[in-house]
């Protein structure tokens, strides 16, 4: 006899045992039980800032085309647009809110990997919830279980995959979004599989979108995408059950770079939501290190160009990779320039939302600050420190250095923090009694009976 | 000063004569005027082709699944699901008819990239037409130029692209809908672009599905993200305006193995339309010059196990990467098995769809035959070439040697052998008069006033 019939034994097999499975069977046991108390309360915090983002988004206008092209397409009133009463159908939902939410540069981040965790993985999940009238604790284990996969999967293909060309929020974040949605509908271990299949085959997302609206329908898409890849899976379409690892699967076509084995070592009981940083500056997380040091140098008084002589900063090599550009054409390449971040924070005493979004980008006098930088790229720096020393005409010079940004695991956000960031968001879209009702909520996810109350908030207009 | 600025205008200047812009204004020009005769005239064919497919797999049991999720989430009656009566969205009619028009195995290749042309395109380019209330030579146009697209890609990719694992036809046809997509939109040459780049950022499609549902959904996926790419283009959603050339898009992340410059040679004056071949058999186009061999030397009288001593086959190596399991364990496994297919061919004396359809993959007879089979990858033979050689128990011998496969576009199907395929096809879905009727007009697709006139043909019951 030949040996077709054993190889295809042989991979059934493994099929069983091999990564895909195991992680279908984490998202399986995720449904069926809560979430250790300390990592709930850390996906109700991932939750709340996912929505503030959202939130925050409502008035986009490349959100609202997306909106208008979905309206036109959509199907039947099954989940929100978050900031606005109207629903739609539970794909369109995903795809509509992964984009807000990620809209304006200022939802997280996993570092090690540069994944945005709640983009697509929370805009998949509440859809989902939300029409499936599930419980809070049942969307706060979808949450950490669609950031463990994404991450996961990040942690083993980066930094190679990043460096081919792949936006990996968008490539990981289809798988991610759609072991999430698999939670939500309590899909047994072999239909989660197919489900990660389905996303598998899905996944895409160029890094030539990162300076154009795309940036954002990237993440819009991962969630559609997942969503659909749950609601196929649920319906009994098979895909390959080894997606991941198999010859052709993910991880050979997009590049793996470290040893498979590692994706799903200690998977269900060590979680990697601890290192997610919530951001407290709405654009490249590579940048808020330097946005760091320049609020500090700041702090008492305005710098001035016409003061400065030179303004050195030594800065991991990835700022200027992402964010090199120094005088940025658009608002968006604004969020994206660590020359035009240094520059605000340093003129305007913020780098907050209002600070981005009411400054001329074009404006002479932080025009004039950008062509007083010196910015070099230190190896020897990790991502997340940055180097500054302002020389002033007058002889004086000031020095900062930082080396953990704000927002980072080691410097998190407090509750009060969040807060404040939140509200600043939500009030673009409801008033502050609904926000801060909202955030309560949203905080204590595990406490909620029905996600799908929690529209109230912002469907009240 | 920096030189951000120049190389900012740089880029937009380079994107205004670079491959995307070409393209989108090869777009734009097809919307605007009718393509030569005898092009408009392969397209109708390969229509006809592509309809007829769609008709036969009215009753396949995944795209039934697909079917449901896709009612479960879509929209407005926009467009058709073909062969039913029911209309969908467009982008979710694009989803299904892409699947469906795929299932079979049956639809049409582009030998030198490996691209299934119409799948895609057609299934994106039929749901926006019937919208739009778009005329016959509209549709044609975008046929043809969606297929341009997606195979003057594809020539640049291969074979890197698909050896690196990537389902040529998913990820390329992404781009070949939205050309089409954008063609009956008629886009402006500046939206036709973006529309373009919408789609790069869309692209995927692994080739672990190939032996599973999935591989049809990596069609559908393909149509339903280009239609949503000219959708959103239209709603002025800007993406790269250079996606397809510049760092970190098309070429450069999906492995460009070719000059870049030959993808626009004599665009708009020589097509790749008279390349297609359509398939005679509804399996693996690489299997086709084994089965014309076969079919041959069982001309007269089957080929029985029991009076064979040996099959020597010599086939293309890439026969036996894609098809090269001897005892398929599944239906779809079948069509992807030379063994499988030639045992067929020589017992049954067809490899129609019937043949497939109707024989039982474990039968005794045809699995004696395929152990029977000696299958020598020959890398001196051309992808369209076999020998076969069968020496019988009682000492006879005879050979029969292929040089072009049937369909092929050296051996093109007539149009009454085009119309029996169709009619086969076809009259699972509807009744014979329709299914006639269906067929003259699709191959007249120029001459038709309003494309969503055609589904009287298969909204009758």
């Amino acid at each position: 006899m030949s040996s077709e019939p054993l190889a295809s034994e042989s991979r059934a097999a493994s099929s069983r045992t091999g990564t895909t499975a195991a992680l279908a069977r984490f998202i399986s046991a995720a449904a069926g039980s809560r979430l250790p108390a300390c990592v709930e309360r850390l996906s109700g915090r991932a939750f709340a800032n996912w929505i503030g983002c959202a939130l925050g988004a409502v008035t986009d206008e490349s959100l609202r085309k997306i909106v208008g092209v979905a309206r036109g397409v959509g199907g039947a009133a099954q989940a929100s647009i978050v900031g606005r009463s109207e629903r739609i159908d539970v794909v369109n939902a995903a795809l509509v809110n992964g984009f807000g939410a990620n809209a304006l540069d200022f939802d997280d981040m996993h570092v090690r990997t540069l994944i945005h965790p709640t983009g697509a993985v929370v805009a998949a999940a509440l859809a989902l919830a939300e029409r499936e009238h599930a419980s809070g604790a049942l969307l706060a284990s979808a949450i950490a279980v669609g950031i463990e996969i994404e991450c996961r999967l990040g942690l083993a293909l980066f930094p190679g995959h990043y460096n081919a060309g792949w936006h990996i929020t968008s490539t990981l974040g289809t798988l991610g979004a759609a072991g999430a949605a698999s939670t939500v509908l309590r899909l047994a271990p072999e239909r989660a599989a197919h489900a990660l299949g389905i996303a598998a085959t899905q996944a895409g997302g160029l890094r030539s979108m990162l300076d154009n609206p795309c940036k954002s329908f990237n993440i819009g898409r991962a969630a559609a995408a997942g969503t659909l890849a749950a609601l196929l899976a649920a319906a009994d379409l098979d895909s390959a059950p080894d997606a991941i690892e198999t010859q052709h699967g993910l991880m050979d076509v997009f590049g793996a770079t470290s040893g498979r084995d590692d994706i799903t070592r200690g998977l269900g009981t060590s979680y990697l939501l601890p290192e997610v940083s919530f951001k407290p500056y709405p654009c490249g997380v590579v940048i808020h290190p330097t946005i760091d040091a320049c609020l500090e140098l700041a702090h008492e008084r305005p710098v001035r160009a016409r003061d400065v002589s030179v303004i050195r900063m030594a800065v991991h090599p990835r700022v200027l990779e992402l964010a090199g550009r120094r005088h940025p054409a658009t608002a968006i390449g604004g969020r994206f320039s660590v020359y035009h971040a240094a520059a605000l924070a340093l003129n305007r005493q913020s780098a907050g939302i209002a600070a981005f979004d009411q400054c001329d980008i074009a404006d002479p006098e932080l025009a004039a600050l950008r062509e007083r930088m010196q910015v070099e790229a230190d190896a020897s720096l990790r991502p997340g420190q940055a180097r500054l020393r302002i020389q002033f005409v007058d002889g004086r010079s000031v020095e900062q250095n930082i080396d953990h940004p704000s927002g980072s695991p080691e410097r998190p956000l407090t509750d009060d923090q969040l807060r404040a960031k939140f509200l600043e968001l939500a009030t673009r879209a409801v008033d502050e009694v609904h926000a801060a009702a909202l955030f309560e909520s949203c905080l204590a996810l595990g406490e909620l009976d029905d996600v799908a109350g929690l529209r109230r908030h912002w469907a009240v207009r």
